[in-house]
């Protein structure tokens, strides 16, 4: 079975982030506007029962930190997806790595890139009609995240919550 | 905001009834396959705080209950709905009871009738229609559910999770 990790931002970036996704992101209805902290990986029921056990902890050890974005930004020409540039701050980079560390992870490595995705699976021309667009809403929030979510994936790609773990740790 | 309160119930079900949600439902792509057990409620930023330590309470004092189907059925005619029916468990009636017992509740009071809906919103002749098809899938699943996810939901309709509590009672 396919897991993530991820955090939602608040009803109101959400809310903006569908504004677009709507239009432009077709992964719009398989799950709501998310930043991924642990990317999708492959674990049998047994083992994400150990998982979560160390996402727990993980969780325990970590506080509440902010998420701040500041622009729109792309990936192109890598990969034609729009998003949300979100502040790699130390808690975050932190938060990430320790989860990284329970094992579990995608085969390949990529940098992390905290992101909100807006907009997805474009050609070349429709990614460069709608980026300059994209870039003028000034996706501009800063808010305080206090939790992660373990989901897992259906069979037609939606996303269901497997848990949730409040970031409860003192610094 | 709205929020409510609903367990999923596995992966092997939710791809089931996802099958038929597909065709015959429009919450489809809004949220994946649910149970709701305690219906949607108005609360603000500040009331949900307090309803979900509540939350917390009631799942420290219930147990994993058992979520079996047993057939599809319908609500007609009060409502063109098709739904995998759960047997009312005294496990399941005694928390939909903690959970109401916390307040904002609807105004309306309906019968709890625990369900997973797999059509919804059709006219009188689409439901004669496909209910007797319907009828026929023999929805017959039984597993244990240990947690409960309390859900908001965002302008466009889609229902993110806020938390996920554990049914950690004893008995």
């Amino acid at each position: 079975m396919k897991y993530g990790i991820v955090a939602f931002p608040s009803k109101k970036v959400q809310d903006f982030a569908n504004s677009y996704r709507k239009r432009y992101d077709p992964h719009y209805a398989l799950i709501t506007p998310h930043m991924t902290i642990k990317g999708v990986f492959e674990a049998n029921e047994n083992e994400i029962k150990k998982i979560a056990e160390n996402v727990a902890h993980v969780a325990k050890d970590h506080k509440p930190f902010t998420l701040k974005t500041s622009k729109v930004s792309s990936f192109a020409p890598v990969t034609n997806a729009i998003y949300f540039k979100v502040e790699p701050t130390e808690d975050l980079i932190s938060l990430h790595k320790s989860l990284n560390a329970i094992g579990f992870n995608d085969d390949e490595t990529y940098a992390f890139v905290p992101h909100i995705t807006i907009a997805q699976k474009m050609n070349a021309s429709e990614h460069d009609d709608i980026y300059p667009q994209l870039k003028m809403i000034g996706a501009e929030f800063e808010e305080q995240i206090d939790r992660i979510h373990l989901l897992y994936q259906l069979e037609d790609g939606s996303w269901t919550v497997y848990e949730t773990f409040r970031l409860s740790g003192a610094e």
